[in-house]
């Protein structure tokens, strides 16, 4: 399609930087077809990324604590992609968290790249395309790959989903939204931050997330207490407890390599590129899936015909549809 | 399944307040072939509620909004229910939003029905439990279902896919968590209000808006600028502009229903029901989908397959996966 990926692929694994970002710009918005073909055209060249996840509330510091963490892992000699996922709509797209304003303190270091990603092309898929960007930014030779979420939805929960370990953020002073957002995103933490811990409510914030972790694992017999993540504090921009994150981020990174993380992780991509797939069809009525589904829709409003037995027949399971109303 | 859906559903139309409740309850954690009977015992019932939906960021006193709004409507003489959507984990539910602490002043009123709804089951299956949901409630007789979310990712933006008319609410002084909010839920806005209009920075907020609305419209040239969203300025708290918040969206929801809002609805939850059932096989390997995921992960893993050629697969579509590598 007019585009040479694998010539684009073969330029990234070489290293060159035009090529990555072109890529990731075909990841952001490019045809299905184009994704079929990075996807395979980098899938041999992984060469085993770490990802560490960062998403918490807006306003908690998450850009602070990316921007602190680059800087270890800079220290450390390691080279570092940031991908900061946006899930925005086509009419702002990723503009007001455009690059240009992010991660200024690096801006001259070669080995840092930093990109940021919205949903522009399809809606929800970004949990889909997440993986795709994090394989490019493997491929081209990063070491760890950072990917950090605006919000705490659904989407960024799905998004976290590609990472080898995540770190939550959260922050004193902000209230219920606090409240609001632990309950999304706790249980996938691998390591709990509280930043900003120089201000008041820090303590208590921290015990708040301390006793919420005892209940839920109390409530949860397969959860091991020594499984549970530990609560951290930093105080991102002044860089305190950061290496501490970092270590902490590092240890379950390591201790999941041994485990099965990588089927699972196949298992998530491959489902949430087929789910991706199918939503976009399904908006599309010049394909075969899209078709159905208005043709469904007009029955459904006709009164010929319940949703959930259109979504069955959407399916192609309509042996079940009728069997138990 | 044990339960006797469809007797629920005859005591719900007829009034019954438990049933509705257990019904909700249902449509939260019940499994697949209860939905099922569920959406044909009730949707032969609908009487054409008015969906209203409220979100936007954490904070932003979308509670006290939806909470003025019913006071609003219970004057005008309807019949309200709202449901507090909560796209929060199985692992602390929905109890930080307990319909306990919410609407309290409501609390004696037998024509306002409150109810919280958290993702339980279906994680990711929000946006298909929550038509399911508004169709019990407009079946049980309510004359409006406010709907409204706790934070501003994609799976928000998927729950007010449902609603006849959307207002997005924001507030000044939540520095860039407003800047990234607003770039989601911008465009899904039927009505913008600007909440906490007496404190500082709410002109500034407003005018914000209005020029992001603009540059979207003029990028857009299908959307005529008579069309764009008012931008309304409301203290929730007072009762302050919310007369003008409800008139808005009536007018809305109004000229809508002239339009096709139903098919697109029905497309839309269609979709959401066929797409939210998939993902609930590929989670299970007992079912033929989870099976297939398996062991296309696992080929995968090996080095056999990308996972792009796996998702065609898995969809029935392995003729397209290798002719364009």
């Amino acid at each position: 399609m007019g585009e040479d990926v694998a010539a684009l692929c073969e330029r990234l694994v070489a290293g060159d930087r035009r090529a990555l970002a072109r890529l990731l710009t075909l990841v952001e918005d490019g045809p299905p077809d184009v994704h079929r073909r990075i996807v395979a055209g980098l899938h041999p060249h992984r060469r085993g990324a770490r990802l560490l996840g960062i998403t918490g509330p807006p306003g908690v510091g998450k850009s602070s604590l990316t921007n602190a963490l680059v800087g270890r892992l800079r220290a450390r000699g390691r080279r570092v992609a940031v991908l900061a996922v946006d899930p925005s709509s086509p009419l702002t797209g990723g503009a007001l968290l455009g690059d240009r304003i992010r991660m200024q303190e690096h801006h001259a270091d070669a080995d840092v790249f930093v990109r940021s990603m919205a949903a522009r092309g399809h809606l929800g898929g970004l949990a889909a395309a997440a993986p795709e960007a994090a394989l490019a930014l493997d491929a081209a030779g990063y070491d760890d790959v950072l990917i950090e979420t605006v919000g705490v939805g659904q989407s960024e929960v799905d998004v976290m989903g590609v990472a080898d370990a995540v770190a939550v953020v959260l922050a004193p002073g902000l209230g219920d939204s606090v409240q609001a957002a632990k309950a999304g995103v706790l249980e996938i933490a691998d390591v709990l931050v509280v930043n900003k811990a120089d201000q008041s409510g820090a303590g208590r914030l921290e015990s708040e997330l301390r006793t919420m972790l005892e209940v839920g694992h109390a409530s949860d017999p397969s959860r091991p207490t020594e499984a549970m993540p530990p609560v951290l504090r930093t105080v991102a921009v002044r860089g305190e407890g950061v290496d501490e994150v970092l270590d902490a981020l590092a240890d379950r990174a390591a201790a999941d390599a041994a485990g099965d993380r990588e089927v699972r992780r196949a298992r998530r991509w491959i489902a949430e590129l087929a789910l991706g797939r199918l939503r976009r069809e399904l908006t599309d009525p010049a394909t075969a899936a899209g078709g159905r589904l208005h043709d469904l829709a007009d029955r459904v409003v006709g009164g010929g015909m319940d949703p959930a037995a259109a979504a069955d027949v959407l399916l192609g399971r309509p042996g079940e549809a009728g069997s138990d109303a």
